[in-house]
């Protein structure tokens, strides 16, 4: 018996079919844009199929969902991304599959399981920041990520931190998401150069990548700082695509937010150890947690 | 039997004696600045003697301190304010008084009271900010105010609204309190006149008072944008002594407030129901909180 955990994402989805810890297969798939809900439903019943194939029918699935998530009820409630609003996904799933499904989202999920298996599993309370097309993190709170009263929190992405800076998406201006994603790296340095080129450029002294970086820094250390003057946490746990930059990204911003916090000592700054993988291991936990606690075998 | 409720500012202290949530006393006296410590116990024992004197001796005392406050070990850990470091006033205060004690942060103690007994009793989790001499926020997580990892959450008054702007004893450059408290607004306004004069005036056209009014309810809604955005409250309750100006702070900080957060709705602001005595009868809350559950009279 197996447990499927699948990950969303607005280009691809990622997925894996474990049993006891022991990964069966994984998988990954382009995000059906035209018609996503009904992709996810599709990929979800292709692994259970493959589970089943391999001699290991599953028996519970955890869906990482990105945008707004209601944890409570199972509802995708919105995805600017992939323009969705309110879907019934748990219960669409369920329906599907005919076996018990947990829906969260996608940050918060990977903030679980490097709470549970990575970076955050030795930590009390914590956070989790995703780095990516967008930015997003996860408040971990006596173990769980809290999702706030509505689902909504964690939007550090649109915490401002330049007033009057350059227009985002939702609306505002300076959010911290417009300097600090690795979509806005690559975008303010020019040229189609990818966010992670950009940092080695800066780490070559070419000028321009310098400066972009710097104040993606910046700018990360700004919405960290505040998200440690507000919450204290003990430790902040780096994830996301940008992660990748590794130390790269590390050190300098641990520096940046010493620096911000003038009266207190910052918490620990360290990077995802989960990868890409985190809110995939974080579904097979929603999955996991569905089931009637495991009886040892005699 | 009664129960004493000690809320510690920096300029004066406030207390209440109450039986059966009935009001026996209340007294103030002006904070001891040479000897704050000494001070506190000693208004905290002559409470406890009136209240012997009136035939209904203290059974437990709460005291609210400012700065930071460990309340699982009840330490003052630090208050810049007024000067001191790591003083263990549960013990010293248990030690004088022969009872029970408990010992809070005072916003966070006021939040609390906010929480079981004004504006926030009907709500889920939310945020209480008491805009005073500083600012400083109380997260009410699960009906309880969260003290974070060491005790050092809520820290609003830090969060940086204007980047490289008005210089803050902190060390750092353009935090909220140097907008947005009482002191900053007077302050900026000039020629000693008090914050809630700078807002009558700037409710008459007058110019200065206007501009100085208007940044500061900008820097405020600022902060509470990205407080809701990390933390997604039920509800934001305002207190402390700027909580006065009533609707000429709630109504344009509203507004403000959900202009910048273009892609959700705003939680609910509201004013504190318990002004100036917040902190004093979440204080009596922390009090009752130390007796054994109360029997029924038969």
């Amino acid at each position: 018996m197996s447990l499927i955990g699948l990950d969303v994402g607005g280009t691809s989805m990622k997925a894996a079919v474990t049993h006891d810890s022991e990964v069966l297969l994984t998988e990954s798939c382009p995000t059906d844009r035209e018609d996503p809900v009904g992709g996810i439903l599709d990929f979800a019943a292709h692994l259970a199929s493959r589970a089943a194939a391999l001699g290991s029918p599953a028996q519970a699935a955890g869906i990482a969902l990105p945008g707004i998530v209601d944890e409570s009820t199972g509802t995708a409630v919105h995805s600017a991304n992939l323009g969705w609003r309110d879907v019934p996904m748990l219960h669409l799933a369920r329906e599907r599959l005919g076996i018990p499904v947990a829906v969260g989202h996608d940050v918060r999920t990977g903030g679980l399981a490097e709470a549970e298996l990575g970076a955050g599993r030795d930590a009390g309370d914590f956070v989790f920041m995703a780095i990516g097309t967008g930015i997003a993190a996860a408040l971990i709170l006596n173990g769980s990520p809290y999702p706030g009263t509505i689902g909504w929190s964690g939007e550090i992405g649109h915490v401002v931190v330049r007033p009057n800076g350059e227009d985002c998406a939702c609306g505002n201006k300076g959010c911290l998401e417009r300097y600090s994603s690795a979509a806005a790296i690559s975008r303010r340095h020019g040229a189609s150069v990818p966010a992670e080129e950009v940092i080695a450029r800066a780490g070559r002294n070419d000028e321009k990548a310098a400066q972009v970086w710097s104040e993606a820094l910046d700018c990360l250390a700004d919405g960290l700082a505040a998200t440690t003057l507000l919450l204290d946490p003990s430790l902040l746990v780096i994830g996301g695509g940008l992660a990748k930059a590794g130390e790269s990204l590390r050190a300098p911003l641990a520096t940046r937010l010493a620096d911000r916090l003038t009266f207190r000592e910052a918490p620990r700054l360290t990077l995802s150890e989960l990868d890409d993988q985190a809110a995939v291991k974080g579904a097979t936990i929603l999955a996991a947690r569905l089931l009637p606690p495991h009886k040892p075998k005699k």
